[in-house]
């Protein structure tokens, strides 16, 4: 994806959550060699519960490859704060996609790929959200109104 | 402080509570006017506890004054995240002394001061992570072995 359509993405992810009730963090340096390395694009926590997210941008659903160093990192992020580590991507007409890590096949040595299909039938952000019990039903229709609102 | 020492001793705090097995990510663009308005200098997570962090170095223990902004921003991230905030002050000898956000006094219409004496009685991190148990014995002894071993 493009470096700035990818940070509008983030952004507007980044807007949501805290909307949302979230404390959020983005990585420093986005794009740079650093926070590839070490860091996770968003982290958000509610309550002590924490979402590690790597975002991606896609004008058309199409399957995405992933470096298995990227997968680790989020793996190993997710592990040291007790959270949960999901690919958010988002589709058109503003839809976020959560995919979760562990349902990432590898397709080879270093490479990780969520296939169209698993990105089609994956959950939407606040599906996810209200399954781990981070939205209640206001802050709900909030979200909806707001991804609606969008032009 | 300066930008660099304060960039140091903000990568030092990091790098430690990485090693203490915490997930740790520091605010974008360190320095700038969005990170001063939005974000905590640290974040650190392990096991859903969360410690929301703003970063001084001092090379002699004095009052530090921090704007009424700063400390609502991380009194607003602890309660989104649940977590507990609070000021770290790196004073000579390597000490990190970990001030409450709840403990400070306000001194003016938008400024909060850490008099000398609230620093000093302060507890070190160490001290602080073991009452909030996010340490163990043995990560405590890796702990204090590797600030034993800064030259």
């Amino acid at each position: 994806m493009s470096k700035s359509k990818g940070f509008r993405a983030e952004r507007e992810l980044v807007a949501r959550l805290w909307k949302l009730g979230f404390a959020v963090m983005r990585a420093p340096a986005s794009g740079s060699k650093i926070k590839k390395a070490k860091y996770p694009d968003v982290v958000a926590i509610k309550s002590g519960k924490v979402l590690v997210l790597e975002v991606k941008c896609r004008s058309k659903v199409e399957s995405i490859y992933i470096k298995e160093d990227q997968i680790n990192k989020l793996r190993e992020f997710a592990n040291r704060s007790g959270g949960y580590a999901f690919i958010a991507i988002r589709i058109p007409k503003g839809v976020w996609k959560l995919v979760s890590i562990d349902s990432i096949e590898k397709v080879s040595n270093n490479t990780y790929r969520l296939s169209r299909e698993l990105i089609i039938n994956s959950k939407e952000l606040s599906e996810v959200l209200k399954e781990l019990k981070l939205i209640t039903t206001l802050e709900e229709f909030i979200a909806k109104h707001d991804s609606g609102s969008i032009s």
